[in-house]
């Protein structure tokens, strides 16, 4: 059961509009490592961990907040939008910055939500939710979460670098230090999970139904052998196995080929 | 460039067709962690890496191996589905075996393919490019790579429960020991970046604009304080600062409101 | 800002597993018009909603209370899914209820989320956020409103139809009964704000700017004339004008005809 | 049956080529609320009709005349693109106007279409299916009938603020009042039905079945009670029940608690 | 401008219902080659056709017709959901013609569209544009519509093996022979277009700008050399001019190398 | 099983960047019929081909080549981003040129990769299999790979206009040259399969079972007779028969009426 406060976490003030900044946030609200999908996934991951209650809180209580960054960003687009220029053509001709904006602003933030946030990217591409993770095993899922926050954190320090406002930049300063944390704790987590787990998801398939000769070994499909200098190729492997490095792989199966096809599909 | 060999890397022969199943194993084919997600998420980011040859080989070299498991999984898919039956009802009625395969396959597998495989999932879902990620940054690429591996093993496993034919399970065997050898190195392979440019993704953003007073809190925003319980509620963090437990998270930015919205956008 | 108590709304138990239904009843978790779709519309409303308190207020207490009814019925499907047969073939053959189960389950639900559920509809078809509407028009949103919890009433009501299991339909006996509210609470919304801005949306769009020769016919475009026994075809129309009927619409455009393309668009 | 005649309903001719706006109309032919989706959605309203002639006959009529309304608008699109200039650089260094529309207009109309128009919204992003109700339930489906002509309206009212164009204006207010009409027409059919079978969808639903404890009661779920002020909190509800306002509202149901997960979904 | 009659072109009236079959056929309504992509493609072909009247009429003929196959197909789909038994379990464990029925139907056609017809292919994916091409260029366009009545008919054709029903067999009889139509008729205009404009898409690109080196020559990427077998590797090509066979393909490019990323997108 | 050589097949080396072209060639990347789509469906269609050895090996030999082109595309948008600007506002207001680059350039192409390619078409939306055919017939596949190239050529020639890049256009005229022997290898091989299995797709469905009386006749659905003068509505039809010409089509089907609905899915 969730509850509603009518306060942010933090200041979402831009310190002036700029549609076009409105369009490129979108990322973060409703782009593949925005804002939505993190919310979205934490929340299915937290209602389908069974027992681990630890986890399990831990996982709600982030998935409560990120749905009040959702909700802190898109009172930054509704912001940044205020007083939108919406006509063309006359005023184009005559100032190139509005031009600009009037080019590229998302025109659905005029005609399909006068002047409010969509569940899109910047691209204005909808949000779907194949582009989130809940797998029933903790140690993946934990590994999900360290990309999403990785990949999350790396998109805002980009649009930290597209924009000189400083009420924006103050939100992002906030929303970099919050995927800090995140990182943080999903890979404190992994690393619990991995001392008791092991290493390699899932730990408890049964290593002996594993075809592990080739378990370790680095395959040269592609030409050239700069790949070999890693340690990925040589030593021990983070499950303790023994990496090896093989140069020409070889093929173990036979010739791809089928059977003719039956009369009833019409092959012909 | 790229050249095809029509051998396959392992033997993909199941002891006798199973429309069912082949319905299923879809999932590891075109789901959101099959191997065309693998294969075209190693393709875009070998293709994006800038400089740093020695993990754009690596890379590349498992991106090739990935088309070659996309083929195996195809070839599969294709043999399953020899000799399946596609009528119904009359001898649905007298057998409950062919009457769950007529109820329960995909009937793609029949309509559209002609009994070959399909570009989708086990729900027949069809594959798109929001499932893979090439962000530019390795570190956080090579945390995706790590999610992409573990989860595509985890179903790889799930599916190995569900069949007792040996063929197949022969080459699920070879799957999970490919998927345990790419655990491995792109473990090694983010160890070493963690190593080199710090745990905490992007390594470059500057510290001090960052609102570091939020970056190592546990915010406490789902009842219960099961999570303090974890390694990540109190000593150090993995990026070597004090993590913190807030028990009753406060409010830093102001209410949720918005100017009122001009004429243009006809709020009424 | 939200929070989350580990609690829910209202028991979600079923008396026993049922892997068919927990697949059938995704459709109102995930599907269109699913527990997801009326959470996320009115948060995009709600965060959208530019003064009007009163209504903003309205649309976030319903918000929050819809992300805990996809608590419930993802609760819901996490427990129906518990002791899922999964294998197949040999049993399938001896029992026929379990053979209906190996055929008609989501297979996500066993390979993908490991007994959890999906973002997903009764086919397995992704939530997206083409599914939602937030315009920054309180009287066009609450319409739509409207027409979702009546849509979704009616989706819980034909489920009900569909299970005899006595929790199962507690859960849904609940649903219902806050679809009732929440279609009485739109309503009451629309009729207050129809009486302020008139019946037509937007009701601030000046009358003279439209050709309003054409606002009240009925153009006759299927043959016969069963259409000219309602109430739409002549008197008073909602909005005070008088509705008019047209047997053979004309046209007043002329021919659909274009310019030849230029040269460097290939035409040829 | 359809048959086609070579006219348009009305004029589609804009004074002048402007690239931009032909970006921005394709709103209305092909995204969420666009010409396609009313079309459509009333084609499958209309077949699936089953009995009650008065009313298919007039969800037929309409869906004819939304075919042409998607061939207005396509035609308009065709007519905005003639001539549309599609090199860049070297013009763009010179003339700033030119400049913006090289940016800022849909690059699929000089690729994809050829200078004709998309099936897609005014981001280029696809229509698809998802945006149709046709639920077998009339009054449910008047309801989805009046949301989206008011939606539809609302969008055509703001691109009529976007253009100084008098030919694109002209097509606009023909828009407007039709669907002005369109408001009218299932506004009287849904109340008709409201009249026959109640307010609340679907009216048939034994009401013993019902939680009715819940049916009528407004749960504060955000803080604040300015939603207390509305006619939705207290008085007769529109079904005739009596509203009540829950200040704190209780949870009913127990812990989100679940079952640990069996071995053969590897939770480890 | 459209208008519509209300008799179908042609029976769709099946001997008795089957909902299982009603999921199946749902393909060939809105599947990637199902009416209504032949129909919307026609349709947008039609209106973007600058000119060649000829070409236009014949296109928008056809997409009339198309519609009208459209609801052949919706009507026949509400027909054989009549009576489908949406009930499970107890049945189910009698009866297993029921069971594959209960288990195999699409859960949309009872829950969503009330036993009426989607607008979905056979596994529910809703219908997208992404399957439609209208290019602006008529010999590519026939090209498109060549094969989208090829595989339509493909489709129709392995519809007919998978039923025993005579009424459904007579709708797909009539299918069959108006597919046989449109592949004749787009044969009989490429033909005519590829007279007048070349047989290679677009005619009218100066043939000096290409690099023709590469024009006429099979590149062997794939080992063994059965490709060399064929009308295509020797003699002339259907452009005029002469195939040529390499059997070891070389490279002109240099290395796939790329600058090192600037500092602003974090590489690090 | 594929490998990989670090060279391109042919040089993809810009003159200089442009951040604007490089949103617009991500349309032959990842747009319906860009480099993805054929590589994809190449793949699926030689996985899938069941014996005929020459037309698998053919279609592996295109298969692979793709992918090199893919290749190609990426890098030449990787080198076309080399030193995008990305900061907005300041520069803007004195250079109308940056200005629209700003505007007008793929914003993705900075936050989300980085200055890499995407996987998405030139207005950003992502690729998904829906573009791709595999039938198993593979004369309708010819069909599909004739419409494929022919739709790719077109979008190269038209991109070609849209740039005066030297090194851009050198790369085009590679792709139009492969393009233009790519629709001669499908040509000649479709005309090879045609002369065996006759014209029509599937050329083994039984005649008598067609309703042959439909097969040859153009229905004039929409007015007037231009579509007459036609060579397919009089004389020898391709297949042989005889086309004729039915001014106004009858409808051969009753009405399109369906019996009431049953209570349990709630019509009203």
């Amino acid at each position: 059961m969730f509850s509603h406060q009518k306060v942010l976490q933090y200041p979402a003030k831009p310190d002036k509009p700029d549609a076009l900044f409105a369009k490129k946030i979108q990322e973060i609200l409703g782009g593949q490592y925005g804002e939505i999908t993190v919310a979205m996934q934490y929340l299915f991951q937290g209602w389908s961990t069974r027992g681990e209650e630890k986890y399990k809180d831990l996982i709600m209580d982030t998935a409560a907040e990120e749905i009040g960054h959702v909700e802190m960003i898109a009172t930054m687009i509704a912001r940044l939008l205020d007083g939108a220029p919406v006509n063309e053509q006359e005023e184009a001709a005559k100032d190139p910055v509005i031009n600009a904006i009037l080019g590229g602003m998302n025109p659905q933030h005029a005609i399909v939500s006068g002047l409010g946030p969509r569940p899109a990217d910047s691209n204005g591409v909808l949000w779907n939710a194949g582009y989130i993770t809940a797998s029933g095993n903790l140690l993946a899922d934990m590994r999900s979460n360290i990309n999403a926050e990785s990949q999350g954190r790396l998109q805002v320090a980009r649009l930290y670098e597209m924009t000189e406002d400083k009420g924006v930049r103050d939100m992002l300063s906030f929303l970099l230090a919050r995927d800090t944390m995140h990182q943080n704790q999903w890979i404190a987590a992994a690393r619990e999970l991995e001392e008791k787990n092991g290493i390699i998801v899932p730990g408890s398939f049964p290593k002996e139904l594993e075809a592990d000769g080739f378990s370790h070994s680095l395959l040269n499909f592609s030409e050239g052998e700069d790949s070999k200098e890693g340690s990925w190729a040589a030593g021990q492997a983070p499950d303790g196995g023994e990496f090896k490095y093989e140069s020409k792989p070889k093929a173990h199966g036979g010739p791809q080929e089928l059977q003719p096809a039956p009369q009833y599909v019409y092959p012909k």
